[in-house]
């Protein structure tokens, strides 16, 4: 799936020196919070550093489990805290803020670092109350962007039930049968609502589950955050991007693929190959050290070469008009990022998306995208899926 | 699904001539950025109020899209106004920040309220660059917990999804064999992975993704966040809550049932009656006016009239330990609450779930789960389910 312009991220700062982290979370809105503790929470909960230790406060629904499963050090039922809290504060409605102060002074701990995303009103709270609190100008955790083996095999696990969904479009789309300008599969039109049930079935089945699921033909792939609606039509390109997130561990897959069912064209035949080579391009430019717009660049001169213009105004758009990558984690969206505003060189680990596409409406829409891991020389890749993508 | 403990939410208190609101969230993660502009957009943006419309700023992959589908009187091209960030603010790396600013200005508009999770980074840079910022201390949009006609039918197509996943689990139940302490279904055993793999098929069928779905057995069932892990047992309780969001419209379906497939002991009779018994009489309290603490107090007495005590300490719990229902709508857990801490009167048009439930370890848990919308008289039922348990 392809990111948000990369502009607005911003850069890891947050100095080795920096006070622990404090995060107040639910661990499906926070991956910072779910990198942190290793568990599912699925309610705002209290994360926190205290001198070496890894510490949560959690509620009663949720304390056996997050002390069994997860990695955090200290886990301290969130009920008692309230109790304590509401005999110190007796003429406020305590909460979060109230219980962070006790937990604070309890682990004699005084100064904290809060993410960028940390609840403006919580933050304000606890300053008045006498919290010292650093706020991270750049990622809380900007080790997340290097992967572990571990976190390495659970990506590559997340694009093998990405691939479980390509596998499950293409097998529709072979099956389809066509009928003048209709697409017809198992008594019914086939349409962007069937493949996509199709697909995040098989997500299921692998173990991942895949919502924002994108299966767009024609026009609606020029679009490219249009998921599709409706009928699917022979001899038109089709966008299909697959980002499921395993349930076991919470990392994501993230692969496109572009199909066409039926006979390509000689313009629908050029454009996909561009998109490919552009892909190729951008691989064999991803290496430690190297600025990701290097990498995006890579791709924009294929193109060019090949004739392909980008036109940009206004929110209007067609060619090459999103980045080339992003990093994939936890988060679909993470760092680093492969686009035009991205000078900082690529870490060895670093593990990211290579998604050119081309856009032309009346023509079609392609995207090819797959994810490999940065090393001092070829990345290696996380995901395997066939290129062929003429069914005809 | 269960809400955390309440006495951490807070009490709308935003003025009606508080500042127009200004959001910089994704609609997956901010349902206040959604319940706003009425479109899902992937990655954090720019949502506002200026002068009675309601703005946005988009980056090019949504404008299209979000110009086409969405309730914003306004959308801005993100790109164009980066562009003029950058020439504004030649010397620094510019984002969302400068971006606003700039908005601000061209929309004549200086002061804006912002959530409570807002984020701090933003809100901080916001005030350095003179923006005049409001932190709502209650809900940013009030109004969200009162569900208007098509909110209520969109809440019931979330049940009716509910009542599908409900329906396979039922239909897998009654299909598995009992041999011996386990059961069998289609050649293997059946585990909690495998029922909530059919629910969650049904789930999508019927046009909504449901994640983190429990089916949890025996004491799993217990630990009330637990999912549930692993083979599902005969004669034992197994406690079954399914929380989908409808695809088209973002809205969930809530709903619980316990099973037993086989034959259920005399005490495991006497805690389903229980529990259906508190959850009528709960029901029977839910009308505009009344405190949701009251209706909470409601399942608390049948409990107690019952002799089923509640332990709680230390994390560690047993018996009925969690509020008796919450809001539903965008959000799985929002406003009003129904706990002993809840002491707002229910507003007329209120969407809740009453789910009490009662927790043994060694003897199971149970629960059941029902939506109501809050009227002056008897409360409108929005979810429909059959109450038959025991699966012989």
């Amino acid at each position: 799936m392809i990111a948000d312009a990369d502009s607005i991220s911003l850069r890891p700062v947050l100095p080795a020196s920096a006070p622990p982290p404090l995060l107040y979370a639910d661990t499906e809105r926070s991956a910072d919070a779910l990198y942190f503790g290793r568990v599912g929470v699925p309610d705002p909960f209290l994360a926190f550093g205290a001198r070496g230790r890894k510490c949560a406060a959690v509620s009663v629904l949720e304390f056996a489990r997050v002390r069994r499963e997860s990695a955090f050090d200290l886990v301290l039922p969130l009920e008692s805290y309230l109790e304590k809290a509401r005999r110190a504060w007796p003429r406020r409605r305590v909460g979060a803020a109230e219980v962070m102060i006790l937990l604070a002074r309890e682990q004699r701990q005084a100064r904290f670092t809060v993410p960028a995303d940390f609840p403006t009103g919580l933050y304000a709270r606890l300053r008045e109350l006498g919290l010292g609190l650093v706020v991270a100008r750049g990622p809380l955790f900007p080790q997340r962007a290097v992967k572990t083996a571990a976190e390495a095999a659970a990506i590559r696990e997340g694009n093998r039930c990405s691939a479980c969904g390509l596998a499950a479009a293409e097998r529709v789309l072979r099956a389809s049968r066509i009928r003048g300008r209709r697409l017809w599969y198992r008594g019914a039109e086939l349409t962007s609502e069937r493949l996509k049930f199709a697909i995040e079935v098989a997500c299921l089945e692998a173990g991942a589950t895949s919502i924002n699921t994108i299966a767009a033909g024609g026009d609606q792939a020029c679009d490219p955050h249009h998921r599709g609606t409706g009928p699917l039509r022979p001899h038109e390109l089709i966008v299909v991007d697959v980002f499921p997130r395993v349930q076991a561990t919470g990392y994501h897959g993230d692969m496109t693929r572009t199909f066409l069912r039926g006979r390509a064209g000689e313009a629908q035949r050029r454009l996909v190959a561009a998109v490919r080579a552009a892909q190729r391009a951008a691989l064999g430019a991803v290496r430690s050290g190297t600025e990701g717009r290097a990498v995006h660049q890579r791709a924009v001169e294929v193109f060019a070469a090949r004739g392909y213009e980008t036109v940009q105004s206004g929110g209007k758009a067609a060619g090459f008009f999103h980045g080339t990558g992003h990093g994939l984690g936890l988060e679909i969206h993470e760092a680093p990022r492969l686009g035009a505003g991205a000078d900082a060189p690529l870490a060895r680990g670093a593990v990211v998306t290579v998604e050119p596409g081309l856009y032309y409406p009346g023509l079609g829409g392609c995207r090819i995208e797959d994810v490999v891991q940065v090393t001092a020389a070829a990345p290696r890749p996380l995901s395997h899926y066939s290129y062929q993508w003429e069914l005809r």
